[in-house]
């Protein structure tokens, strides 16, 4: 992997300078004090409200939001088309971020304390529950004619996202071994409402909003969903071997936190001595710093890394292939692919 | 006060019937865990997921999709068209309820432990989020003309809702006296926030989706908003003289919990000896029983109690003059007068 965090394409960038205005216009609204929270977590302000010097680069990669735009020029519409709908689901992921560091007790998001570290519990709570909000507000604000079938696309997708990410809690309940073991089969569920829902609803987004009909955005949106699951393979490698100095997170978290990521689950149900190894260590209580690190080891001795590596491939294929059938004459295709390379050899 | 805590009317009653199977079909699709949580927190189910015997009496008093039904009807629509506005408002009061609760440390809820209590804290968090997106999805669900106009109406309306919370939690931060004490201006700013947001958006919506000229729609929106300013000065004076067996909360609550509502600041303000010996009572810290309770009487001896029942007489008057605006042939004067008459003498 090369060492790069900032987006990498022409796309991301784009679509970031293009949403800005809209999420601003969304924010302003707000309460100040909630204004503050949100525009720190955006990376607009210190947590006092003054402006931070370069505030472009600070609230995270726009991908979501590029995948919107694309899918609705390669249908032959603007992008000012899909405008509201990429500031939805730029919004969207912003409060499930927000109330994912406070439910996951998370310090640091994008190098700087996240939200509840900075302004408490009941702020990150109401700053979530308003990003929320403002993502329906954005989607109705333009009124178009295919308004009401965006609603539908997002608010469906929410449903998803939520309880993916109530599936993913649950998991850390339980144990590794044994009838109630977290299964492959589970964690793609999981994998499929946590981040395979909202990719999908970001490039459906951009194809309802163009008025493409129903077997495009259909496909579209199936893209999407294959590389949001193709991100949380890379995401899951990241977490375990990602350079802390790159990701921001300590070293090994994931392990360190017992997430039944997909590394592991491979590697735990590989017929292998490794496996065996493995599962000994993970049911350690308070394993120190050298019990983690060998445990990374046996996951990779077991496979489990080759396994989410495989899978990733494998969505990132698919993904493309539902893309060749939605996006007929090619023109999202160049960019995309710069874009899904870049989530390939992301290292944060 | 009539001890009562029941719906009153056959008004809520209707639309606690009508609206079951929508809110039903809303929560039947999220992950199982969820909706466990959820279904506990309407009355539905206990935290297993076994049906209570009678569910239909634990899920809340329905006054604001009553609210929104009869709006409808007043204008010449069924009760059917409204349906799906009724029903999202419902969600979003009891989105907040959980979230809230929370924020408070509030144990009980309809006289059972509340979601955070019996589910834990991301649960909660996540089952707020859940009901949150299903108030849009079920606004969505039945697309109609007026659509839209509807969300519009629920997104802005909820924007002002997380602002009203945000300021309610920051006046428990700020003192009780000096320049930065809270003023009843800034009182009345928060509680058009936390509770005339809502209750407007559900009367405003029920109009809206009849497809009422806009004249009409906002008359009832103003109206609501008066009924919710009047209901936010009753839950004042029930949160300090309520009946622990009534309310389900402790006796003397909101002087316990430092919060500042209205009857407190009125009395504050007020030019007698009481309001100086109330201040000092109010700095004490960790005050006896005795202490609340002598400052409960002091409230009531400075004029607060007084303050908030002419407050609240004030609001119910206006809303009843927008009312007559909106609702020019009358039928929905009857029922709502019922309504109202039980916000004003409810007891919990």
């Amino acid at each position: 992997m090369t060492a790069s965090s900032s987006p990498p394409t022409a796309v991301t960038e784009q679509a970031r300078t293009l949403i800005e205005p809209e999420l601003r216009a969304a924010v302003a609204g707000l309460d100040p004090h909630l204004g503050r929270a949100v525009g720190y977590h955006l990376g607009w302000c210190h947590p006092d409200g003054t402006p931070t010097p370069a505030p472009g680069t600070g609230g995270g990669k726009a991908i979501r939001p590029a995948l919107t735009l694309l899918a609705a020029t390669s249908v032959g519409a603007t992008p000012h088309t899909a405008l509201p709908g990429a500031a939805a689901v730029e919004l969207v992921h912003n409060f499930t971020l927000i109330h994912d560091d406070m439910m996951d007790g998370d310090e640091l998001r994008r190098r700087r304390p996240t939200v509840w570290k900075t302004f408490g519990a009941a702020t990150a709570i109401l700053a979530g529950d308003a990003l929320h909000t403002l993502a329906f507000t954005a989607l109705a604000r333009h009124e178009g004619p295919h308004t009401p079938r965006a609603t539908r696309t997002l608010s469906r997708a929410m449903t998803e996202l939520v309880s993916g990410q109530t599936q993913d809690l649950a998991f850390v309940r339980r144990p590794w071994q044994g009838p109630a073991a977290v299964t492959i089969p589970e964690y793609r569920s999981m994998a499929a409402g946590k981040s395979g829902s909202l990719l999908g609803c970001a490039a459906e987004l951009g194809a309802v909003l163009a008025g493409a009909p129903h077997r495009t955005t259909a496909a579209f949106g199936r893209a999407g969903r294959h590389f949001g699951l193709a991100f949380q393979c890379v995401d899951d490698i990241i977490g375990i071997w990602g350079d802390p100095r790159e990701t921001g997170k300590p070293v090994l978290a994931d392990i360190r936190e017992g997430k039944k990521t997909l590394p592991v689950l491979a590697a735990l149900a590989a017929p292998v001595p490794a496996a065996a190894e493995l599962a000994d260590l993970l049911t350690t209580p308070r394993p120190d710093e050298a019990a983690l690190r060998r445990a990374a080891e046996l996951v990779e001795e077991a496979g489990g890394r080759r396994f989410a590596e495989r899978e990733s491939r494998h969505h990132l294929e698919r993904g493309l292939a539902c893309l060749a059938e939605a996006d007929t004459q090619g023109t999202a295709r160049g960019p995309l692919i710069d874009l899904i390379d870049y989530l390939g050899r992301r290292t944060s």
